[in-house]
């Protein structure tokens, strides 16, 4: 394939894109994706040239049964040497378990809403609960050594409560960042967000956050995903959250797409000349396998068009 | 439904959104829309609030039979004195057609494609013959006391030539200026656009079309329609076209989406407090009944996830 000639020629940007699919996406699966299936589409990835990978969570296998095999998919997998796994750890009980599996992953997610009512409801904790937990695990992170990553969800508005004032979310980022966090991310968790407002909150939230790697994990409920993630790196965030096949996100409303598809976010920022350091090809090959194992349609766009083709076929 | 708290305040923008679904969309329909359902979903847009809609071709119906029906369409629609009907002429034989029925529309297009396989495939002609009968065609528009609205097609790119260059397309609009075009669109008819060049070529027309109303045509074929529209606006485009349910524009590759969804559309540049005129719910419940009358699932997003809701719901 050509190089696009729309390309910005002579900024030479550089992003990172964390692959989310395995888990966000998986978890969201109303059948439960096989385990080996799991494994070949996490290699898949990493062939692709993803360079983190979400990859578990160590949830109670009751409460999200889609990803109880989270052991035998970190055991399983096999992807480069300097591919960094990551796995979710909701709790301190999640992080004991998580812990035992400390060879197997370089990173560990915690979270929490802005939301008092979204975090009630999505963990069944206040939002000072969720902190104070956090506080408990960061140590025990940052002792094994492991990447420190947070989550503030609902960073652009909640569907119980709507507006989340932009002071919130980002003081609930220094508080992650000064238990030791060193990657924030913040997730509009049901699609609430607009370019204009992505961008005047990347441009604050970078300034806030010296030394924090900041990462724009958007939804494309109404469409806007990419939209958003273009306003977001206009205004310097090069860290970005994606699920291939645009599987899983949040739902809400029923029915509703959740987190941007890999395919169409690389395919966005490759045409603009942005590198992302992954082969699209292989991308969009990985969400038409997933497409393939989960036996529907996806709704990602690139999956049905392929890559821009910019070399003459006349 | 409460005013978003992540709009921009004080900027006050206002945009023109045409509806080009009634031509565009239908057009691009395997079973023909019988013509009372293009009559009441027009009527629909109509109470919508739209002030641009593009209603009918004048194209030959053993060619485009899915719009024989365009005279019929015409007597039969009844929206408010202030929308201004659109019709598409290819030729000067359309033309002919077109001005019999010259009581039922304020807006003619004329359109030509940048790439010279592009025109030729799509009317047989070339560049060069296409310009020469605008020329004929525009100043029987004028005296008609017709606005004279003029097409770019393949602006952004050619799915048989690759790159196209700025400047000549650039030259094609300041052509249709010359011949008395007081408003010209750019169509990413095959969706090869990116953001960072929608927002060089955007300026760039703006700075060299002066008294032109310059309009953005996106296409959806990678997801990246609504990046590009964002990016436009931000170059200072105030015009844009988009059509409801995401229907039509142009299948190329073969099963992927074409034009950007106008509820979509909408709903970002409402959130970000960007004036439409447009009534949202209205949009959507157009768009719904439209999904209803084709009687298959349309690919907008804001049809299954309608608006953004900011006020509090607990």
């Amino acid at each position: 394939m050509a190089v696009s000639p729309n390309s910005t020629q002579g900024e030479s940007r550089r992003v990172h894109v964390r692959e989310v699919g395995p888990r966000d996406g998986f978890q969201n699966e109303p059948e439960t994706v096989p385990t080996a299936e799991k494994i070949r589409l996490i290699d898949a990835l990493g062939r692709a040239g993803f360079k983190r990978i979400e990859v578990a969570s160590f949830v109670r296998a009751d409460v999200i049964p889609q990803l109880a095999d989270g052991v035998e998919v970190l055991h399983g997998i096999n992807v480069p040497e300097d591919v960094d796994r990551m796995v979710l750890v909701p709790n301190s009980k999640g992080l004991d378990n998580a812990l035992r599996e400390r060879a197997y992953f370089e990173e560990a997610a915690v979270f929490v809403s802005a939301s008092q009512t979204h975090n009630k409801r999505n963990i069944n904790r206040t939002v000072e609960e969720t902190m104070a937990d956090v506080r408990t695990m960061a140590p025990r992170i940052l002792a094994e050594d492991l990447k420190l990553c947070a989550v503030v969800a609902t960073s652009f508005g909640c569907p119980f409560e709507g507006k989340v004032q932009m002071e919130r979310v980002l003081d609930l980022a220094e508080q992650f960042a000064e238990a030791g966090a060193t990657e924030i991310g913040f997730g509009d968790t049901t699609g609430m967000c607009n370019p204009a407002y992505a961008s005047r909150f990347f441009a604050a939230a970078l300034e806030r956050l010296p030394g924090v790697e900041v990462t724009a994990h958007f939804h494309n409920t109404r469409g806007q995903g990419l939209a958003n993630a273009y306003a977001a790196l206009e205004a310097g965030c090069t860290s970005f959250e994606s699920s291939f096949g645009e599987l899983g996100g949040c739902p809400v409303p029923a029915g509703s797409t959740g987190n941007i598809a890999t395919e169409d976010l690389v395919s966005m920022f490759e045409e603009m000349g942005v590198d992302t350091g992954l082969d699209l090809g292989k991308v969009i090959e990985a969400a038409r396998e997933a497409q393939a194992t989960l036996g529907r349609k996806l709704t990602s766009h690139s999956i049905v068009a392929g890559p821009v083709i910019w070399a003459p076929s006349v």
